[in-house]
């Protein structure tokens, strides 16, 4: 059942899907498009209208969860299953795959391309231009930097690669690759490419160990990485089976 | 005088003690108790309802001052005196003493315990199943972290022992203990747990010096730690007047 | 023309000028000045008053524009414009110059003298008795302490002198002066004053480089610094030519 607060302005023009809940003093622009089972938190404002933008409307795909206050501009989409904290930040021509999570307080700058089941914890910065793979994990204060000498008209974007994780606090220069499976530790600040399933560390960070030489925390003994062999939580089996098999080959 | 705005959302199911004031826009949900005295500012939400509480309601004791935009859910409880900025985020099963301070735009992600008299500053994120002990001080833009290898399904959080002191933007890695009366130097990693009333410094963090020998700059020689020999500010003179016998024995 | 949206509370004894648009849900309380064309978003709270300011207005110098869910205290002015992102703070007795920029979640704690056509990115953090001159540049998560040896009664501004610029995620200790033209690279803990025109980085900050030795990434081979010499975007050309004639001599 669709659900209007009364003290929400949301515009005639927005195409609101079925079973859309928008939530107490929510403003939906008109240039938004909510898919079904859509739920808009209090306080949000969505498809802020912007001259950055193509001219496209702020796309939200099916069963979304935006949490309050968030702010989202026109020109950006995401596909199926978004679903964020409170205070979010996305800015315009920010083009997200499947079952994103964007964690409280987190902002995207906008111009960037993210896979699909990529988690950002809370607090995360993305500069423009960053290109984030598949199923990666951005953990909370972590910042994806964008211009190599500041002030400059330079502007390098990051590029994480899929199953990378980023640990708390690091902060990544601009144009750096992180490769695929790799793992940045906390705080480090990384100035150069990482190479994949490789753990890096320090500031500014050196290698430090092959991802899978880290152990798990629980008294297994097991590897920590590729996580994937351990961790399946909020994945469907029907891509984490496919991970079980290629892990163990 | 109870003073709740007419443009506030307030559920009569909630429990308001005398001389509540509710700010503009401010959604009070249902399963919320309120003491006397507590004044809650604009566009906040309190006692959002969460699967991951235990049913208890958000219980703020007396006196609290909750500044705008802040968001707390269900389940979790504060003893009288609680101030924060703005922008703050409390999530369920988060247990805190009395006179509890939050700076702006921190977030508590829930399942913590929080001892009396601790002041948190701005910024600051406290990841799940931390514990703080009593009179702890959290400088701006430090994170408490809590999976050891991320993504994984091992959560162990921090310990920070009473007294103890953080400095701006340091990171404290999972499962860490900070002990009693020490101090953590700005920007620092703390890799391994801090023996009481020293202090550590850098990436990855090491010890530096005994607490006590570092001095104030007010230019009086005095030591800088146990902080509790100079620093009474925002505390009642029943308990400084306590601290100035043990210091002085 | 004036826009006040029906659902904001303006307090009949702010003071707007001509041409000023205030968004849904926004207040503006009594002790408040707007100049001519001034627009103000949504779920604004500007001129809350406080016992910690000198009794005078929050004075919004003309043209400005501040984003939506930011915060303003009294006893803090602004010339003309300032530009804001989302959810800005900002204390009072706060004095900033022309054309001030400051960017989304950033806060500033109060007691501040900023200096003309400062930029200020997302989350930036600055403590009471900051003082910057003009033409400085802080990026993303950036903290400017006050507090030596916290907690103290003890509090010293940092100082950023002309033309710096400070990377991502740095941490600028009590009482450090930042020399002008100089660079801060991401993710330093300056613990010393910065001499003019050079690059510090790391934790604790040391000296790498004079900052003319760094080359724009631009395949140009022209040096970054000063940033001056190639970076005019945002400045009028009044000032801009003014620049190019110092440096070119």
């Amino acid at each position: 059942m669709t659900l209007i607060h009364p003290s929400s302005h949301v515009s005639p023009e927005a195409k609101l899907g079925s079973d859309v809940e928008i939530g107490p003093f929510t403003i939906i622009h008109e240039n938004v498009i909510l898919g079904k089972g859509v739920k808009v938190g209090a306080y949000c404002e969505l498809g802020i209208p912007t001259a950055l933008g193509d001219g496209s409307p702020l796309n939200i795909g099916d069963d979304a969860l935006i949490r309050s206050h968030s702010v989202f501009y026109e020109s950006s989409s995401f596909k199926a299953g978004l679903v964020t904290g409170h205070r979010v930040t996305v800015r315009e021509n920010t083009i997200a795959g499947t079952s994103f999570q964007i964690g409280t307080s987190t902002e995207i700058q906008g111009d960037c391309s993210i896979g699909d089941y990529v988690r950002f914890q809370s607090n995360v910065f993305v500069g423009k231009k960053t290109t984030i793979g598949d199923f990666v994990w951005i953990l909370p204060y972590v910042v994806l930097t964008n211009d190599p000498t500041p002030p400059s008209e330079v502007m390098i974007g990051c590029t994480i690669e899929d199953y990378a994780s980023i640990a708390a606090a690091a902060v990544i220069l601009p144009g750096v690759i992180v490769g695929h499976h790799s793992l940045v530790a906390a705080q480090a600040c990384v100035t150069k490419d990482v190479v994949p399933n490789m753990v890096v560390a320090g500031v500014p960070a050196q290698v430090v160990s092959e991802a899978k030489l880290i152990k798990l925390r629980d008294g297994s003994n097991r590897p920590a990485y590729p996580w994937t062999e351990h961790f399946t939580r909020g994945y469907p089996s029907s891509i984490t089976s496919g991970w079980e098999k290629d892990n163990g080959e």
